[in-house]
């Protein structure tokens, strides 16, 4: 499948340089090493605020680490029903926080929207004991529906959930390709906004495996070393992931490819809105574009090898799409790509005039 | 507050006089006694099905309880958003499944439609390790909005749910309620339009504590006495509860004492939708009433120190009630009731009128 | 079986008709009603100290409510692995905390040991990530093998715990049995000595179906009314088991009952003392004894319809059993069963001796 | 701190060649890789037995992965009192498996004795509801204590315990130590001895962060995605683990290593055995020793830099001590370590004498 996913590429050779960099020698395990404070004091650094920053082995492991420090059991977490958490994560929120529970909404382009929320927590008394407190509100940067929320969108709804003692985490699995897009620095989307922790993604945007939670609200922090043990999170060599998240933010790595990223997608969606038969389904404002193609140009394209992953792998034939870019999609393929397309989108126009 | 609930009544006298006459003598303790077998043979006479009854200690664990049997750790059961599970038991089914998820719809008039329910199952692919598979539909009858499901309507629901391998299990705390309104017989509403587990209420209907988890798939039994000795449902003097629901149903007296409040209730509401300024929020079909008022009829009648619960204890200053009728509701009260909104309703549009 | 359990008694009349006396009229609901708050003053005169009574479906509700105020996930409970909470309870601990653990430990007839206690919690560092820090004693009083906790015991672990700072439950199923036969007050037994929170037990000793948690550490409160909904707890029509329990304390009918038990097991035990062939496992300091009775013996009794309920369901040809009396065991029936003994034991060293 | 673990070291050489080598190019995620495609074929042929072989991100997840396959909610896990999953990983058991229970039993040297098991097991009637029946037992190769179960050893255990159908599951975070140590091929200490899971660990032998769930029994399968998804451990680029466990099993690697840490341990403990002053605690049977030291011996290696890590964090002024060595230990480091320790001895047994 083309442009399966951004999970799909190897890794940048300056992140594979940095592991090879710290192999050898003794160093104090789970974290106590020189990598992981060096690290501690980049994230501060780059964030401009005092953080904790956790190594964590994948972005599921991230949210649901994240969100247990801020929901418990018996306490709700309000995020958007296509978020990853809700559709993706197969209950680790559930599991990590010991039975907490997801409130889900609706809202346009995969974004929640401030009145939602507001009309949801001013609708219930939450002090009485028949109903489920909810303690966080889940953002995704970028939506999984390949939008993004602008700072002022962030800010409008952690404000909203503040008035009523909520905190605020966001999933950043493509938090590079968020600020690539947005142009701001990485403070003007999170802890300046109202966001309390953060899955900071690498992962998909160019290392092997590193993800992380970030801290900014540090009175957070005291619960967090046992839930990272309990939760297999304390890997014993840390200074193997510190590295790699040293070396994506060295030089602007991270920036680099995800801008990569974002502009093939942009470059990919501009093509494809010309063309007959195409017809994107949401603003590609990241590396994600979600389109719905005729079905005989999707004949066509397969005829021709070229195959996508369907948006809903329950309806394999139906024919909306969703197409990723990633730090190593390069502008020849997208290019040979959108040429296959617009010869598709002909060859089945000129079809159905016979 | 006037009409604030069907559980502030107290206890049919007939139940009270069974808990009395197994008040003497050695028992075997935890449901091993003679009282706790003949429910079994009574139930099962009752709904014409062989079935496990488990007599438990609220309306919530049987809730909670029956639930667990359907949905574990990492699955999901779907539900209305209006439901009790979901809005008035602080995470009781979390808590009972170690961490289920519900996943909730609305619906109109607190019905869950065969519609959304499809939409929802046919659209994922729940064999992906990435997404929680629901296990279970959850019904209420009635429902918490005061209206009740049809048994064609309930077994269009779980004719969906059965085809994506789902189970079905219906909060039945008011139960008597909904088959007093529809006059079908106990099965009509459970096994025979797929019900597999229910919550059978009697605690709201005239028993003093006494509700039941009511199983009709017997596939269900081998976890169940190990989950309700761990949930503290395992109640050593077991014949002091399964006396209660031996009268219950003795004679009918369920049904009489449920005929009794939905026929004040419907009396109230259509005296209130005469008046001017009083206003029916959802069909009233058993025995809850959801009206808005007025709020100068509101001060008026306050004044006169008749008071609603409201139906949202956020905002007590909104003028929308629910009103809830018991057995112990007599026509008296309604009349005196419906005499003073009346004049209340009358009082107002003078002064508006001057 | 003989003298099986105190739980399969029937309820003393007085409590019986204090229930009745509250049957009838609208009381608001889920312990707001008059009955429920006499309770409250009620055990707060008889522990001369400020507390919450949380009346409850059955002693393991008590007891893993009460408990998961004290330990949360990632938590710990040290408890003798003899107790009620590790032995019978099918998992309730684990599963009203979310996964708090039981670490257990042996101690001679049923007690656990201060220096058992201490040397555990002395030899490891649990302010460690990897460690999962104890959060509370359990003890149990009567202990599940008939002895007793003096003031002083008790006194002396909960001493060594508040060092590390755990807190202490007890678990009284029967703790009106221990009082009876230290004879001191209520609060010589809890509060004075370092209990925090106890499952006071009632329906073993006379009630119906009433146990209740009482808290005498408010600190404690906030999360209470939550988890008492969450778990199924929140009975609606709650002045029926306040009624209960306020009956049981009238005119000390509670100790009267204990009383009774206490003084028929002694009589019993001291009776089987003699006989040769029956040989006392424990100490009888309650209600409960443990004896270990010839084969011979045994069979003899078993012809002439006396069977008693073996120690260990798993080796029910072994020849330990433990004998319950309760508040409904009369001297009429000791006796007559004494006389039986008797008379096996000769029959069999009769036999023996041919 | 000298020899503080095993887990200090960095990687070895090989193991990262092997990363570098599939750093570049597309590849399906989750494991549907061509790199996992081989594990899944190597891991078959090692063990001489079909099995499932999932990577984690730390010896901790193995554990509490492998184990949930084996105990639900309300089932509980046999263990020694000094095991890793007791000890050291702060509920991870626990929380994975939505509570279930250790029992955990004391054994000379951190090793369980089949007697012990077989009493527990024999004792309780595990059908009853009130008993949470135990579901696995979990060894620990090589134990806490650096001694190793043989074959022998191991059989008997999962004899026992399968008599009572309990499985097995054995943490062998340090599997190749064992192995090494005994002289057999994998499958005489796993499948052929009544082993179902294995952890194996790879990270404190030579890799970088890779250990591995591995599955003998199939019929576990069903759920393994979904539990690895929902623990965080579907980690999206699974070649870079894939990967490292390949080129760890590659001509022998991680039997050389282990036997260059058993070797370097072996030597160092045989020296210090001959040492005045120095007193072994346990069979040094790989690469854990623990060892009493003179408090006198212990101040003048201090004051020559050389510090051990306390057996017990929590007595750091007591005087034993836990050193293991490692892959990257070299002989030459042992020698230099064993003159130190001649010669404080001898200081300070002239000291004492003067």
């Amino acid at each position: 499948m083309l442009l399966r996913s951004d999970n799909v590429a190897g890794v940048s050779p300056e992140i594979l340089a940095a592991v090879s960099r710290v192999a050898e020698g003794d160093m104090a395990p789970y974290g106590e090493d020189p990598v992981t404070a060096e690290l501690q004091a980049r994230f501060a650094e780059l964030f401009e605020h005092d953080c904790i920053v956790l190594p964590v082995s994948s972005g599921i492991a991230a949210n649901a680490l994240g969100l247990s420090l801020l929901a418990g059991p018996g306490e709700a977490v309000i995020c958007h029903r296509s978020s990853h958490i809700a559709g993706s994560e197969a209950g680790s929120v559930e599991l990590f926080s010991n039975g907490a529970r997801l409130v889900a909404f609706d809202g346009p382009d995969g974004r929640l929207q401030a009145d939602t929320v507001e009309q949801f927590l001013s609708q219930t008394d939450f002090a009485r004991a028949a109903v489920m407190p909810p303690r966080a509100l889940a953002l995704t940067e970028v939506t999984e529906l390949g939008t993004v929320y602008s700072p002022n969108a962030v800010h409008e709804l952690t404000s909203v959930v503040r008035r009523f003692g909520l905190r605020t985490h966001t999933d950043g699995a493509r938090f590079a390709n968020a600020l690539a897009t947005i142009g701001c620095r990485p403070s003007d989307l999170t802890w300046r906004v109202g966001v309390d922790v953060l899955s900071f993604g690498a992962t998909k945007n160019g290392a092997m495996f590193a993800d992380a939670v970030v801290i900014f609200d540090k009175s957070l922090a005291p619960t967090l070393a046992r839930r990272q043990r309990r939760s297999g999170q304390a890997m014993s060599k840390m200074r193997f992931l510190s590295a790699q998240l040293l070396a994506y933010l060295e030089d602007d790595l991270w920036l680099r490819n995800a801008r990569q990223a974002n502009d093939t997608a942009r470059r990919l969606a501009g093509g494809l809105a010309q063309l007959p038969g195409f017809d994107l389904r949401h603003p590609v404002e990241a590396n994600l574009i979600f389109v719905r193609i005729d079905v005989a140009i999707v004949k066509q394209l397969a005829a021709e090898g070229i195959v996508f992953r369907a948006r809903d792998a329950m309806r394999p034939k139906d024919s909306e799409f969703r197409l990723v870019t990633s730090f190593a999609t390069s502008e020849a393929e997208i290019e040979r790509l959108l040429g296959a397309c617009r010869m598709a989108s002909r060859h089945a126009s000129t079809k159905a005039a016979e």
